[in-house]
């Protein structure tokens, strides 16, 4: 038997998961206390059984205490293994010293978070210089895609689309949600000056005037690469973007500004709850976790 | 030669270890990305040094993991050694499992940070059902105590001082600070029924009207024992009470529910920075640290 727990805000996926055979739900006690430390309960026994806990990890250092004394805690209640479900997997960005001096986040995080569970399963964590997670994860890791879901969206809800990806690391995934929705699609070229200033080259979009412009990205931190995008789009005639991203992170007023720098609307994956959610994910993590069940094989490395 | 890092805000705690011999200052850079994802940065080599962090674990959630990436990063840059100066230990209180399927933090705390850092010196750690630290830490763990500056602090302040301390664990220190400051003192009983619920009982205090009530305590959190001793002192006719915390965490608005409860004012060390601050433990953390680099042997344990 497998149980499966949730942190708080993960509820849905976790009740997806604990729906199919031999797995059931467990309970979890998770809290601050006032000055701000992390408070564990398990109030379900995990003796002798697999255990599920969902929790994606954004914002990390919010979360990772509590993630790391729920692990132990079950383990000393006599878990017989430790899976994580986190539907976003944060510190991917920071993968090599771009300084002297830089801690490189992206490994050091892999290499605590593979002491504290025993596999991983997360959806389109942005991997950039490393291909693959288990690069850096040295638990089994595996990686599932929305592009399917994202595509679908499309085709269902947009007539004649247009996909933009907003630099040269999307294209792959671009050009593939592209060809599923049936669509066209663009590559723009992204320059990073600083954690929110973000230039942004156009290519010519005269001849796509009477289509809609998709701003497709996997993570929406702060927003900028997406609010430049739709200024430029604006310029160039073009008519005000869809906004989709995989992960909506939205720091600080990122979803406010973004809603009101002149686009249609902004559509996410409920990988991050937010009210921008429209594209669920729990049937494909539920899928994939289920493969896992029935093909343990996919945990050897 | 040993080079001292400081978190932000313990700048004059490393500072003071830096102006000792063999010492030097090191620089570094700690923020957060709009995310929530932390970047740490050395900005000093540490090549075959023996590094020392200055970084007080109140919040520790929103440190631990800078903490983590600062230490990993000093050991690929070939440091030789990573002391911890934590002025305030945090994740001490849940030292047991109060209820069946908790998790308990003070040890799978001590057990994590034990692996990133060689060694630890703190100021009065919230020692409860454990005796020392070294029970929970795997490292060498010095504690010191601020109750020699406490006394020090009274004796010159306050004019017919009467201790009293919140309840039966802090009878072994208040009675040594009053001593050491000349001054009589009771003990409380506290029962405490929830986070910032919490019943207090008075002794008979009439024979003390015409001293001063000294409420102290290691920890001020949510204030909740003082401000409920204040209001049963001022039914009692004593005078208003000074309060001294070592260690003035005070989560949310405890600092002004506290100074608005008819108390006459709070002091507390500068563990952690806080416009309370009015005792300065700079030197003792140098003292205990420089006795460390004299005394290597105090770091077998």
């Amino acid at each position: 038997m497998s149980i499966v727990f949730s942190f708080p805000a993960y509820e849905t996926i976790a009740n997806s998961i604990a729906d199919e055979k031999d797995m059931q739900r467990g309970d979890v006690t998770i809290r601050q206390f006032p000055d701000g430390e992390s408070y564990v309960r398990l109030n379900s026994p995990v003796q002798g059984q697999d255990v599920i806990i969902v929790c994606g990890l954004d914002k990390p250092d919010r979360k990772i205490m509590a993630l790391m004394f729920f692990a132990h805690a079950a383990r000393e209640m006599g878990a017989k293994s430790i899976g994580l479900v986190a539907p976003y997997l944060g510190y991917m960005r920071q993968d090599k010293k771009f300084q002297d001096g830089e801690a490189v986040t992206a490994d050091i995080f892999a290499a605590f978070l593979s002491q504290i569970v025993d596999w991983l399963v997360t959806v389109d964590p942005h991997l950039h210089r490393h291909e693959k997670l288990n690069e850096i994860y040295s638990i089994p890791s595996i990686a599932i895609h929305a592009n399917d879901l994202i595509a679908e969206w499309v085709r269902v809800n947009i007539n004649r689309p247009l996909l933009i990806g907003p630099d040269a690391e999307s294209e792959q995934w671009v050009s593939e949600v592209a060809k599923k929705a049936g669509a066209p699609f663009v590559i723009l070229t992204k320059i990073r000056r600083g954690d929110r200033d973000v230039e942004v080259s156009i290519p010519n979009v005269a001849t796509w005037h009477t289509h809609t412009p998709i701003l497709i990205d996997d993570i929406i931190s702060t927003a900028s690469t997406m609010i430049t995008t739709a200024e430029h789009l604006k310029e160039a005639g073009m008519k005000p973007p869809v906004c989709i991203g995989v992960h909506g992170i939205f720091a600080g007023d990122a979803y406010e500004n973004l809603l009101t720098s002149g686009i249609e609307n902004v559509i996410t994956c409920n990988s991050i709850h937010h009210k921008s959610n429209g594209i669920s994910i729990e049937n494909i993590i539920t899928h994939a976790v289920m493969n896992i069940k029935s093909n343990p094989g996919l945990l050897t490395i």
